[in-house]
């Protein structure tokens, strides 16, 4: 009996967690009960059991939204801390040449994973955010982490719908095929104004050390400033430098992009 | 009986992703079982549903770690994603003219709360971490908190014992507290090795709407280095910005600063 309550309890409390996203921080208990098709009395234990620990809070306009205590447990994470800490200051060295918006990102699932960002007064203002997903084939880091993923994935990704989300995104199969083609040729990725429109972007890949896809690098920058390609030779350079350290370090790329391979295949 | 179980099913979940620390970010079965002093049996069913949910992830040594999915959710932390994203760009025009450690920090009980760190191949290895926790009496923003924190706040954090890091960590409440009322005349707090042998600091209070601290800011730099204080305007004009923004954008202070104080009086 425990078992059984015990265990749904515990994933039912971790969907509540789960119900928030950037584009819903907060949520009041009805909103919580309803995304987690949940009875009002159950999301209202299960949210107080979350709120004395601090995994929630209550704001001043008595909506929920995840606790300061799971932030701080959340960068436990091994992971991401560890790609932060060995990215982050080559990512440093890139800004201070630039004053762009810098990232750093991993695949996870379909989507792309930013693990890292930089970003100045003068950078353009962008939607990325650290820990936030953003589509593969509208973005920079995007593209080059899809570019030069296996062509089983790419042929997976390719047969999925390719969401539009300005006139420049390229929702073409085809299209976007001949895209990576030409990313992988290159060794870097270009966007114009396919996310957002006001901004584009270059990227460029990080391997692993059995020369696969780890993770990626990229510059945005305003899309009326001068060509991109003046940051590849920086942007390739402090790469290889993260590659190298990560390499040294067995720091390994967010597991899910490893586990999930076989789905993706 | 659901109520019973469920509420306790969770509270006990939630007690197994608070065993991870800084110093313990991977941890075996047994050892989360004994750190939560539950039934073996229990916390293997408690761990099965958190890593189902990728709240737990498990390395390749077989041992638990927090979830990269746990990092991405705890990054919806309104407040300290707010501040991270008001601060930050004033730190990185700290970090481009000193290359040194810059933190931005909010007090936490009786702790700093390390909200935002900024640094690069140039600056002093440090062990201050975003969303670690180090203490007041020994650290640059811990001082500049404490310092200009309420009288009854100070008394209660001198009454505590003051542990002890280097041969420099001021440990004598007298000291300590004449140490506070000089860090209040100047404006700013400086350590020499009171944390850790071989850096010192420098941080500057930043106050809230109601003229009461928030926050504080600081650099931590190499402790041969040439005098701190030549930081202190940059430190003091950031921190002004810093302040104007949160009051602006009605960014209140981690809501721990404020809860506690009662518990702190």
């Amino acid at each position: 009996m425990t078992k059984g309550n015990g265990r749904s309890a515990t994933s039912r409390a971790l969907d509540l967690l789960g119900a928030f996203t950037i584009e819903h921080p907060t949520l009041t208990l009805t909103e919580l009960a309803t995304r987690c098709a949940m009875p009002l009395a159950t999301a209202h234990r299960l949210v107080a059991a979350l709120e004395a620990w601090g995994a929630l809070e209550r704001n001043t306009d008595n909506r929920y939204q995840i606790g300061t205590r799971l932030w701080e447990i959340g960068l436990l994470s091994p992971v991401p801390r560890r790609m932060r800490e060995i990215a982050l200051p080559f990512m440093q060295d890139l800004y201070e040449k630039s004053k762009e918006n810098i990232h750093f990102a991993v695949r996870d699932g379909h989507e792309t994973l930013y693990i890292a960002k930089l970003t100045g007064h003068q950078a353009v203002p962008i939607i990325s955010r650290e820990g936030n997903r953003l589509p593969m084939h509208s973005t920079g880091v995007g593209k080059a982490l899809l570019a030069f993923s296996s062509k089983e994935f790419i042929d997976t990704y390719c047969a999925r719908p390719l969401a539009r989300y300005t006139r420049h995104t390229i929702v073409e199969p085809g299209r976007l095929r001949r895209e990576l083609a030409v990313t992988r040729e290159r060794g870097y990725s270009l966007t114009n104004e396919e996310m957002t429109l006001g901004s584009c972007s270059v990227a460029v890949p990080v391997f692993d050390a059995r020369g696969e896809i780890a993770a990626s690098l990229g510059v945005v920058v305003h899309s009326v400033r001068d060509n991109l390609t003046k940051y590849v030779p920086d942007l390739k350079a402090e790469a290889a430098k993260i590659a190298k350290m990560m390499i040294a370090h067995h720091c390994d790329p967010y597991p899910g992009f490893v586990h999930d391979l076989p789905q993706g295949v």
